[in-house]
């Protein structure tokens, strides 16, 4: 009789004989198949769950499957119970060969197992954290041999989980405290948090089984948490804050000019975000039954002029040219030397930035929506007070800021407002009656289904938001309230008591109010600048790119999900491109902070693309000023929308009439 | 003719051909010679001067020196005007080949120059300190080519110092509030403080010169810190305080105690010694014209309980068995993290512990007496409350901790107290008349000096401190007072007014006063204790050796510089040796953390000694007690003393009466 057996693990495939009495943990280890384990093979965590696959058996050339591991002892079916694990899984640890087998190793149980989100080329993003923990026994203190605790549980890091075998183990001083109750608590048998295979960060009496991390998006008006479980990917809890910089300033550039203003200011600013940001982790560890001091892991991202504030750095650099960046690359530092009290060693990323208007966020979307791993020319706005853009592919990436304001945001807009109960988000005008019908935030009926007065009775309609602004304007140039100049056609009026003259301009009343709705003449204007700068900012990329035409547009951002693809093109905010080409990514930097969050290979992945992508300069482009003049025409002066056409019916051009003017023939209209 | 030329350095011998026109200390670098630079080879600094050496050059087989190397320019000018650089000295940095020359290296312009201290094998112990500076000239940002200030920084220190080659520079993160600053404010011209060639821990602009570090001595009764010239290894300012835990506790124990006793007591206890160091090391700061934050590196020793108290763990594992230390290898943790506000990314070192007992500054001491590095076998004590043991040679060395109790500091005598002004410090006892004559501290003169009553007028004579009532015991035996079993001799009352009944048993009257101080029969009785304690330390060290002699004694420690090697083995507290070999090292501990400060390699070294060294715990030695019991004798119960006999007149041993009983024949003394 063979003293070995042979095991095939599936679905990798890898075989491997092994003495008989070999546990399939082990085997697996060996042979590195990916099969989960956080107590280190003693049939606590059930994590290492594998099915012997007796039908398989054939197939690999195997006879029979009876008997051919150890039947189960007390220990393994005491941890079936407590983990709920029923036949014919077994657990690897407690399966010891007595012949050969076939082991199939289930999505549950592999360490490399959990997809974040599927990236554009269908590449999975699996789970493989910078942070891991590791279930010991440490041996006893001996009068005779005197080590410390620490050395101790060292050395029982590198024996049962061979850590330390390349760097030294090290433990974080703000670890030291605590080591010897927790050692004694958990009767020398504890869960260290491991992070890069070399430096303890967390420890806890016992197993402890859920290791948690944080993605944050700083944003200059919100601050976003995801709470993720750093082991499966999954996030368990999110929240989200208004940022308090706020009161320093709404946009960016103010806040850059706090801080110039006033000495201090940054470190004012700085503590603001940093406590906020405390809060919001406090806030998701309790929503997940944990605690702060539980958060092993943070990985954040924002805008330079956010990055840089939380990270300690006065703006004011930023504030002109040459925009430098404090720092480009990514940055790790203690979460507890910006001020953060979470793990004992827990480490904050930031990701990189990519120029000193295209922040640590752009590069998040990049790292979420990867341009660069495909073919198609892809073009990437992230819409804000400042529109990050990025255009390319495999080949190449180009990136730039281009100031489009805040009107995009509602500010500037006579009605404007943040997107908040009460604010009306989509408009649609009939090319016939030039009617409005629209719908509000937080509602699901448009304003002429019934029950709409009484779903809105308690917010009231209060203003109008950025997505409302952007489809009430491109209704009315599809209505032919407005020519391609951009300017109310006052002759529009005589159709409909809707437009109306407003001092030397016309204005169109959305809603009747109280309080009045209306988008004005300098609504336009103000909209206009905002797209203008967008489109000729995108232009510019493609220029220095060399194309015409792009393959994909992907609209980033909260702002991005609201916007209608046709309406955005019929702005003249993007070029032209396919309409199902044409998508929203929701909050791709936050879903770029998740990834790099709980993945290290990717992490350097969005390094090397931050310094490869390109950076152009919008301030310092002597054509971006021409595009940005050619760009303010609904929905371009100059640029052909191809695809635009074959899916709406444009209106015909119009001769503009003499500008901003109303035409003559002014109706009496309110004062 | 040639195109290139020989260059031979010396005195280290090493010569090359280079390509004219090539600058010496670009030579000296290629060659591996020791040459300094800050400035990297800009004319700033002056630390590259080199002597072209015209009369060696017969010698290295070179024909002239006449016009070897350029001649001086401006810069070279200014710089030797600044700096006092006088001929024949040239900047090596400047003074580029135009023919074979011999180039002398004077040991001001050697890196690895300094001499802390000679070991006692003559070893010399070169400075090569963990942090060193680097003056760079920082790119400016280019806003056709976006990058981060530090990433510019960082890759000046790559090209112009060539760091970052084998792992990534890295900045410590509270670098970045002042990074933009300093690189504006020095106009791109800076000088970086890199520790071991990869983090960058402080940024000043322009040129800086200095870098300094600490080392730190936290005992239980005084906290001392020498502010040191990592660069020359030369201290510049010192400073001691008594360290606050006092408060808590006198002793060691009685500080466990609190912290046994009063929930938060270690936390109190942590934060006292760190704000006092705090405090020290703004004041060494002070004293060498700078700021607590040009402080870059501190390296710390002490005992195991006042080493875990400053890194924040409770002590109370070392108050009983198996006093498991909570870590015994030596640390690292940035100085911000245990409350010391330093350079941005200070670090502070801690040398290794040995044992439960044993602690830093026992490794400390080792590290400065190298017992470890000849063949003599060396007993090294440092007495405090623990006496702390070591014994050993190149083969081997034993370690262990002797309860001596706090008699050899003053603690537990009838007059004692700390040695401070007024107290005596040394004694004579005339063995004719038994007549004794005392100095006291901080004055020169004897006490039968002209004088002496003048000089201890305002402090007057208050007490006995240990050094003291060590030389007081020992006169009192070398003049027959007392006998081999410490009992005084009544019946030497009747020679000596000075011998007094006193209750049941005799004193000896040292000084008249007010107040009188004496020696009293318990006085000698807790000396006793102690010296046995100590003896039975060092003996159980010789017996686990099998040695039954040494070949040297060091008594570290400030106490240990105020006793007579004679005095000390008359008392028995050391084993016999030649009095040439008995010798006082100061206070080795600072030492041993002044050489861990300014060099790296022997902080390796450090760390294997105290992992190599063996400790022996006399807590569970069962000889322990036996050798304490016969140690109680003066000098000693049953080993011989042949040096001691050989370099003074030992009394005649005496029957010793009833123990600690007088004898009958009482004399009326004062109640």
């Amino acid at each position: 009789m063979a003293d070995d057996a042979l095991v095939v693990f599936t679905p990798s495939g890898r075989r491997g004989r092994f003495p008989l009495g070999t546990d399939l943990l082990a085997a697996a280890r060996s042979l590195g198949v990916d099969l989960d384990s956080v107590c280190g093979g003693r049939a606590i965590c059930g994590r290492c769950r594998v099915r012997i696959g007796e039908g398989a058996f054939a197939k690999h050339g195997i006879a029979s499957a009876a008997d051919h591991v150890d039947a189960e002892g007390e220990a393994e079916a005491r941890c079936r119970v407590r983990r709920g694990i029923d036949p014919p899984f077994r657990l690897g640890c407690q399966a010891a060969l007595r012949g050969d087998v076939v082991a199939d190793v289930p999505p549950e149980a592999q360490v490399h197992r959990q997809v974040v989100r599927k990236r554009p080329d269908e590449r999975e993003i699996a789970v493989d954290p910078v942070v891991r923990l590791h279930y010991v026994e440490v041996e006893e203190p001996d009068i005779a041999t005197p080590s410390g605790d620490l050395e101790r549980l060292i050395e029982a890091l590198a024996t049962q989980w061979k850590l330390g075998e390349l760097t030294a183990l090290e433990a974080d001083s703000a670890l030291l405290p605590t080591l010897q109750t927790t050692l004694r608590a958990g009767d020398w048998k504890v869960t260290a948090a491991v992070r890069e295979g070399r430096r303890i960060v967390a420890l806890w009496p016992g197993l402890r089984e859920r290791a948690l991390g944080a993605a944050v998006d700083i944003g200059s008006t919100t601050v976003a948490a995801h709470l993720t479980d750093l082991a499966t990917g999954e996030v368990v809890a999110a929240a989200g804050a208004m940022n308090p910089q706020i009161r320093f300033g709404e946009d960016l550039m103010s806040r850059v000019s706090y801080s110039m203003m006033n000495p201090g200011g940054a470190a004012e600013m700085t503590a603001a975000v940093r406590a906020c940001l405390a809060d919001l982790l406090a806030e998701v560890a309790a929503e997940a039954g944990a605690d702060a001091s539980d958060i092993l892991e943070v990985a954040i991202v924002g805008n330079p002029v956010m990055h840089h504030l939380f990270l300690g750095i006065d703006p004011v650099e930023l504030g002109g040219a040459p925009f430098a960046l404090a720092l480009a690359d990514a940055f790790e530092a203690p979460a507890r030397s910006l001020d953060l009290a979470l793990a004992p060693g827990a480490m904050l990323y930031a990701l990189p930035c990519i120029a000193g208007h295209v922040g640590a966020d752009a590069a998040a979307v990049a790292l979420a929506e990867g341009p660069h791993l495909g073919d198609e020319m892809t073009l990437i706005v992230d819409v804000g007070t400042n529109a990050e853009i990025l255009l390319g592919n495999r080949g190449r990436l180009l990136a730039c800021s281009s100031p489009t304001g805040p009107a995009f945001e509602g500010a500037q807009i006579s009605a404007g407002q943040r997107a908040a109960p009460g604010a009306i988000e989509r408009v649609r005008i009939d090319r016939e009656t030039l009617e409005a019908r629209y719908r509000v935030v937080g509602v699901e009926a448009w304003s002429d289904d019934a029950g709409f007065a009484e779903a809105t009775r308690r917010t009231g309609i209060t203003g109008i938001c950025g997505s409302g602004i952007i489809e009430a304007i491109a209704e009315m140039f599809l209505a032919g309230i407005l020519g391609a100049d951009g300017v109310i056609d006052g002759a529009m009026a005589a159709r409909s008591e809707r437009i109306e003259a407003d001092g030397r301009t016309f204005s169109y009343r959305l809603a009747d109010g109280p309080p009045e709705i209306r988008v004005t003449q300098n609504d336009i204007r103000a909209i206009q600048l905002a797209k203008g700068a967008l489109y000729a900012g995108a232009r510019l990329l493609m220029d220095r790119m060399a194309v015409e035409t792009v393959d994909r547009v992907v609209l980033a951002g909260a702002f991005g999900s609201h916007i209608d693809p046709l309406h955005a093109m019929v702005l003249g905010m993007i070029p032209d491109c396919a309409p199902d080409k044409v998508t929203a990514a929701g909050n791709a930097a936050g879903t770029g902070a998740r990834i790099a969050l709980v993945n290290r290979a990717l992490r350097r992945e969005v390094e090397e693309l931050a310094r490869g992508i390109e950076k152009v300069e919008t301030a310092v482009a002597a054509d971006f000023q021409a595009h940005f003049v050619a760009a303010m025409a609904f929905p371009h002066g100059t640029a052909p929308y191809p695809n635009l056409a074959r899916a709406v019916r444009l209106p015909e051009a119009k001769a503009s009439a003499t500008g901003d003017r109303p035409r003559r023939r002014r109706r009496g209209g309110r004062t």
